[in-house]
């Protein structure tokens, strides 16, 4: 690692000569590979994006110039090469480097990224004050190919001013989303290239339309061809778009031959490329889902099933493979994802079933709202990591969806505590004849096989009765519920549980029941606080005329969270069984017995 | 209107001759201008359209063959062939026709909208259903310009299948948004049209790298080379769009002179085409936010305001003409426009605005939250028509941002309950140094003129004290709330009045200082009840750790609210001083006096 101990800052790049490039390159791959072996994190994207990251550090100058970088699952070695490759081991971890770009880390990193689109949007916003300031720089997105399609990029597209100068799209073209690329941006516009000698007239043709005057293809793996065209689109008076094809995985043979599977990792053998074997034997919610899915669509034609982008990440790749006209990948288009499904089902497909990461849904709000809820269609949207996404972290976690989703007339919330319910969620969500959210987390947990369930819209259920204090519990924090229950019992408090399964309709028949015997409730969530389930029982419970009961919430603090791994944000944000316990006994008093209990609350 | 009297079904048309067809033009024109000059509505749009429309009905059957309004501006025409004319006089009118498609009215309509860009989405779910099902129908999206350039239109064009049949897409080409049109597709890729004998090879060259075969342009008022162009559309075996040249205003000389001030119009002289002079003297928010903008832009170089195709509705015209390169209007692009907003305000413009309506915010959620809050960039965000859109009815309620906007973190929301104070926010929210939302209605609303204030981030005001009942009261519902006061001192209750300004951070200060000599709160807004201010106040007062304080929550119930006037909307909800009164002095048994009230609460 002779070359890259001397890069400190980008600047130190600027003075090496091609040769020494390449061999930074490869010492650049040997880190990113051995850390990721180490970490997991998005590996084949990183690998394919060394040398065109070097190259513009090598022409332009970071952080005067403005690097923008979209969805930034190609930021590594960026990151590396400013000023933070002794804390690349600490990446993705616990109050260690993010995984994606990050204002805070560096000055080098302008914009939080990791939804993917953002970078032309945020791109002619900076040009745009540089050039109302009069300031000179230059403004530099670099997209990947996926994202180009993203509406949200479309939009950006369509308003770059002819005028606009030193702004220069950079598009790593490495002809993949994180599955197979798709629609016709991709397949006919970008085309399959065999060759970068060979620029298709099309792809010219296209971004010329949007004022983008076209340089490249160019290998993008080349580094003296690369800045070559990169000090001519520097040279250029209008807005350029800079087309490298680059290529997933290069330099790690099996990463390149699989770039689906190496393209997030866990980790890994840096020799062979083999993953360690899975200490975990039991499944996960989303595997769960995706053999439920299958096997539901084996038996109804009418079933079908929508994902942007991830087809892999929500498992419904079998589905895909069996039933390709019936398991559609839109690409990363949340919205079109969510419009189209409304189609679907209103054009008269009976069970349409929609799968989109929790935070990703987030785009996708206003789809919901008149394409499906108001026409009242039973589309069913399977929202996966529901949650903490905890290597991934801020921009990945999916905490805030309740808050929304609840708002909107006509749409379920649901959440499975275990496997086995979520089967029966699936099989049954499509009786209640409404748009259903089903949200669950990528988390290991039980499935033992047993009999489905027809589910009830609206009904939770009580897994154990106590007298003392009720906890509401979200999902699979039903076992933290449990865990609490038995702290609780060692100062002779018996907690009853609650697992309400619907978040709305909230099985209010259910919690009135309860606060007959009950004046204390409690409600735990991996969710944002004050915009979910606590904050549902709480006005339920207020309304409810009922003028001694009281609720405490937990669930994650009113602030953006971190990566780090679940335990470690889990514990800070307070919630283990032993700190809610504790916060519970604290809050009722009710370690003093009953009588002070009374006293406490003016009961007596 | 001897023609139109016996069109009851679109069946009808198809016997017409061309002749006939132009009478019933002029005919439909007739009533849709008379119920206008009543009901008021989109009258240019609606202009424009009706012998493309006529067309349509004449060579296609609907419903089999489903035409699919994006936005529905322009489906009067529709509305009215499709037996709803004797219907057509009750538009917009309380327990009326709805002004957008509805289909809850008509077999005709098949989704409902009124927010732009999800007719092509729909129309390929719909199709690919066809498809799946083996059925035989043309599916016929029909879209006006604005929304070409959607993202979601976008997203949708990159997916239409090659192979995909009897899949029309309809472009009513009035080159124009409600405002002027903008952008790259609309500026060169349609271009601006002057006569339709001159097809455009960039607009071919547009639709023919998605998939569609382009046919037109057409002049979208003649109905013989209308039809023709239909049929050579309907016997075409690949997808297919029609471009169609309308203008907007067609028939009315004014409407045509003058489409922007006649897209949406209030009630007018059929005759003149004059406005009726409006009645009300008083200023409306969004006039006075947009003259406060257009100060704070003189008084600050730095200033800069962005609105996603709404110059003219949110007051920001006037800006516009003064400092066009600093109101930038993005076209019907939500999500761009928050998120070249952050790339502004990262820039380093001192003063962003993006004036956003509130129902079209949910669109734009996701940017907010990866864009802005993440990054905390003090962008403000001005939401107009915050609240019930009486006439527009239940796609434009702006009645569930709170819920979203509230919660993700950084994010301040606040709304002011009179012009003074939207002024003082205006004036105050770049200190807070934080993305501010400030809410709002399209509504009449005082404006002393006094000076400004300087307001706090997270403080209320009492507005009157008393000493039984708080009444928290979300802006201009801060009326409402002295009504209320009003109406309990006949019962010998004294309310407190407070306005909270932020419903985040809520001033919980205020809120614990009340809490020490009130028991009984309630929150009034216009807004869905539990997805608002009322839920922020219960949850803080549960977990306050008071247990004898009861809140009662005043809002807009869990269910999609219809159009119609203000009043009958609100009464319908519930949301009238004197049943708010009343459900108080209900609940709270206030009637019976202090004994009974303490016996009820078990506060003896």
């Amino acid at each position: 690692m002779k070359i890259l101990t001397n890069i400190t800052s980008p600047e130190a790049i600027k003075s090496l000569s091609i040769e020494e490039l390449k061999v930074l390159s490869s010492e650049i791959r040997e880190l990113i590979i051995e850390v990721m072996s180490k970490n997991g994190g998005h590996l084949a994207s990183n690998l394919g994006s060394v040398e065109l990251t070097l190259a513009l550090h090598y022409v332009f100058n970071s952080p005067l110039d403005k690097f923008i970088f979209d969805t930034s699952h190609q930021i590594y070695t960026h990151k590396i090469v400013t000023g933070r490759k002794d804390l690349f081991p600490t990446i993705r971890k616990f109050q260690g480097l993010s995984g994606f770009a990050s204002p805070t880390e560096s000055i080098h990193d302008h914009f939080y990224a990791g939804h993917a689109g953002t970078g032309l949007s945020l791109g002619l916003g900076v040009a745009k004050t540089r050039d109302l300031q009069k300031e000179d720089s230059y403004v530099i997105p670099i997209l990947s190919d996926a994202p180009l399609a993203c509406g949200l990029t479309l939009e950006a597209l369509n308003h770059i001013p002819k005028d606009l100068k030193k702004f220069i799209l950079i598009l790593n073209d490495n002809g993949m989303a994180i599955s197979h690329g798709v629609g016709t941006i991709h397949n006919d516009i970008l085309g399959k290239f065999t060759s970068p000698d060979k620029p298709k007239k099309e792809t010219e043709t296209f971004f010329d339309q949007f004022h983008l005057k076209y340089l490249g293809p160019v290998d993008g793996h080349n580094l003296a061809d690369l800045i070559t065209l990169l000090l001519k689109a520097k040279a250029s008076d209008q807005p350029v778009i800079v087309h490298a094809l680059t290529i997933k995985g290069c330099g790690m043979p099996k990463a390149y031959e699989d770039p689906i599977t190496y393209h997030g990792v866990k980790p890994f053998d840096p020799e062979s490329g083999k993953f360690h074997p899975s200490p975990l034997s039991k499944e996960t919610f989303p595997k769960i889902f995706g053999k439920q899915v299958l096997k539901m669509a084996n038996e109804d034609p009418s079933l079908i099933a929508i994902t942007p982008a991830m087809p892999g990440g929500s498992c419904l790749d079998a589905f895909m493979e069996t039933y390709p006209d019936r398991c559609i990948d839109v690409g990363i288009a949340e919205g079109h994802a969510v419009t189209f499904a409304g189609g679907l089902a209103y054009g008269g497909m009976q069970k349409v079933i929609c799968s989109i990461y929790a935070t990703f849904f987030q785009r996708a709000l206003d789809n919901l709202f008149q394409d499906v809820a108001l026409q009242n269609l039973p589309v069913v949207f399977a929202l996966d990591r529901a949650g903490l996404s905890p290597s991934d972290g801020t921009t990945h976690h999916g905490i805030f969806d309740i808050s929304f989703l609840t708002a909107i007339p006509n749409v379920v919330v649901a959440q499975p505590r275990d496997g086995d319910l979520l089967k029966d969620l699936l099989e049954s969500c499509f009786q209640w004849n409404k748009p259903a959210c089903i949200r669950y987390p990528n988390m290991t947990t039980e499935e033992t096989g047993r009999e489905i369930i027809e589910r009830d819209l609206g009904k939770g259920e009580i897994l154990i009765k106590g007298k003392d204090v009720v906890i509401i519990a979200l999902g699979h924090m039903c076992k933290c519920a449990h865990e609490v229950r038995n702290i609780l019992l060692e100062s002779n408090i018996e907690a009853t549980i609650v697992d309400p399964i619907f978040i709305k309709p909230l099985d209010t028949n259910l919690l009135f029941q309860l606060m007959l015997d009950h004046h204390y409730f409690v409600t735990i969530e991996e969710h944002a606080v004050y915009a979910g389930l606590g904050m549902c029982v709480n006005s339920f419970v207020m309304q409810s005329g009922f003028s001694d009961i009281q609720v405490q919430n937990f669930g994650l603090p009113d602030q953006f969270i971190e990566h780090g791994s679940y335990e470690s944000l889990m514990k800070e944000a307070g919630l283990t069984p032993e700190k809610i316990a504790k916060a519970i006994l604290e809050r009722f008093s009710l370690k003093q017995g009953a009588s002070a209990r009374e006293k406490h609350w003016n009961l007596s």
